[in-house]
């Protein structure tokens, strides 16, 4: 079933549970939008009506919701409570109904939450969390994310989906990309045909649920040329020019999970240095794959990464991690960074994507998922890595 | 010129500089992307590397940002410092560099900040800026929403820009709609095609700097037929039949700015049902309209809007307040809702949807963009509202 089941939702709500009352906290409060997605399965675009997650030390299930969301949250059999507010703004301001809400559920004294309040987004103000009642907050974020972590049986199955129509986006990107066509109109290409053919094989049970994007997508997000020597540009609607490096990336957020594919590519016949670059690229991705055989932590793989900069004199064109865990955000902890002494367990997922940047030429990054098994890793993407595939004919 | 220009981006930094200074404050500290935009025109993707945008209270500005960010950021002439970290997370944590930053610009004790620290996202973990150093956070979140309620010419500008293309994008999606089709089709043609029209008029000089989308979009978002019941559902690719309501909506960021343009369709001839919930959805939104004329304050438009729901026995089919500023944020502050006793001002932006949704049928909804005036209010949307306009043949 392509899906999240109920039965792992109630796993998820148990873990949470355990922990809350490991904590001596009277309940937990949620309300980070992909934080309820993870224990409920609610999907919701968050703006200036404020949305909680509630369950208490017995594990009894409640959502805080605006009327508008009423009808939409209600079809969620994992939900025993439910309280609603008319509108925000209002008086008395709708977080009366949510301090009602954990009243009657015992919620009370020491409660877990992922912040002190609604966040101030869109526009919304309003109290904290401490000065609706007689409460303290104990931050949960850490524990919330390290169980996000480990990934589940079914939580790889969407993200192997999501690898499989990422991987028909970014071969139509790559197959579209020609000198003097703009990268609007190749992404356009190439995403509408991966989308129309996912929602083809997968429609009636698809939904992406992500705030990112419904439906699959290659893009190049700016990084063309010398403008790819920033690995966060933004796009631009640039024109292919011929000797163009190009990094292009896809994915396909499925029932809010979300892979990453990254490649970079020639447009016409690569100089030496740009070889030179690519080859490097290659090179220190299989030194990061390598790494994984001996690491017992995550900066260890990143050491070894570092170690491969510094002895190639390259650590100059160095900039960011060599990768992230991810999941159902587009990144999320821990890091494949020196810095992060998390251990490695099977079930964990990440990119591996060092990279190098040469703002006379460009940037080079290929990213590819790895999973964490009990004996080594699975890398997960399977878009060919080398030169002679990823040259495009100018 | 289609952008904010430095002089209006320095007018708004010296507007901020002034309440810090009344606030007896010896800075700011800046974390959430959109405001760090507004303040400075650097568009960035949030990760789980800590970025902040820093003023003295002298004016000077800086910018706080891992060291992949360095050549984005120092591409803004307005930034006078600049200090960077390698990587997160790190030892010691990159927020030193921020402490140190803040200690080499003056800023210490009581400090002005959208939050204490950067928060918890996408895997992050840190300290708080109280934890940092001697610095008491003074909340400027209220102020900085305070300020960005009234648009500027530039501003407006762009919303009107932002509105051109979402015109032509919801045309395409009303003309290519047709039974047997699948929104995800229909949604694709209708947003390449405005998305392509737009870049080629006005390509050279377009940024989106949205974190939604680049380029112009109509969608269904699942607001089809009975699924339309739920203001907020999510696009499910759902198949058109004859009969159905649709709500439509479009938008194009510019530049970080954002429209918001909504029509009720109907997908064949109307029932005698649904015409006359069309009829309530356009004369309570005239009533809307016309309620500014007197409205002195946010809450006076949605109290008019809600005396019609009353009267004319529509109180079950109301869900969410007559609408909500918009600018660089979907949603922003202040909001059309009787809790809002906000002032209307010259320069406010506002959209305008009060709606009617009933399970058995679906939802309705035009949602419309008004500019305050001096004297009364300017509607700055022109699409078409009737229903014979409306109506898709079947």
């Amino acid at each position: 079933m392509l899906k999240i089941s109920d039965a792992e939702f109630r796993a998820r709500c148990i873990h949470l549970q355990e922990y809350v009352t490991h904590s001596k906290c009277s309940g937990v409060v949620l309300f980070d939008r992909d934080y309820i997605l993870y224990y409920t399965g609610f999907a919701f675009i968050p703006t200036e009506r404020p949305i909680a997650f509630v369950m208490n030390s017995a594990g009894e299930r409640g959502m805080f919701v605006p009327r508008m969301e009423l009808e939409h949250v209600q079809q969620h059999t994992l939900i025993e409570h439910t309280a609603h507010y008319l509108e925000y703004p209002d008086d008395p301001h709708p977080m009366q109904a949510l301090k009602k809400l954990m009243e009657d559920m015992g919620i009370k004294g020491r409660v877990a939450a992922d912040g002190d309040g609604y966040p101030w987004i869109f526009g919304y103000r309003g109290p904290n969390l401490s000065e609706l009642g007689e409460i303290t907050v104990w931050p949960v974020r850490s524990a919330i994310e390290d169980q996000m972590m480990v990934k589940s049986p079914a939580e790889l199955n969407l993200l192997r989906e999501s690898i499989r129509w990422a991987t028909l986006a970014l071969r139509l990107l790559q197959r579209y990309t020609r000198v003097g066509l703009t990268e609007t109109q190749v992404e356009k290409w190439a995403g509408d045909e991966a989308t129309l053919a996912m929602v083809d094989a997968i429609g009636p049970i698809y939904r992406g649920q992500s705030m990112v994007t419904s439906g699959a997508y290659g893009i190049y997000r700016g990084q063309i040329g010398r403008n790819a020597s920033i690995p966060h540009a933004l796009a631009s609607n640039i024109t292919f020019q011929e000797g163009d490096v190009l990094v292009g990336e896809s994915t396909a957020p499925i029932w809010g999970y979300v892979s990453e594919l990254e490649r970079t590519m020639m447009l016409g016949k690569p100089s030496d240095d740009q070889r030179r670059f690519f080859d490097h690229t290659l090179a220190v991705q299989d030194t990061a794959f390598a790494a994984f055989a001996t690491a017992k932590r995550c900066c260890d793989v990143d050491t070894a990464v570092r170690a491969y900069y510094e002895k190639n004199d390259l650590t100059s064109y160095w900039r960011h991690h060599t990768g992230h865990a991810i999941g159902s955000r587009y990144h999320e902890a821990p890091f494949l960074d020196k810095g992060d002494q998390t251990e490695l367990k099977p079930g964990m997922v990440f990119t591996v994507e060092p990279g190098l940047y040469y703002p006379p030429i460009g940037g080079f990054r290929h990213s590819d998922m790895v999973l964490i098994l009990e004996d080594g890793i699975e890398i997960m993407t399977y878009y060919p890595r080398d030169l002679d595939s990823l040259t495009i004919p100018a």
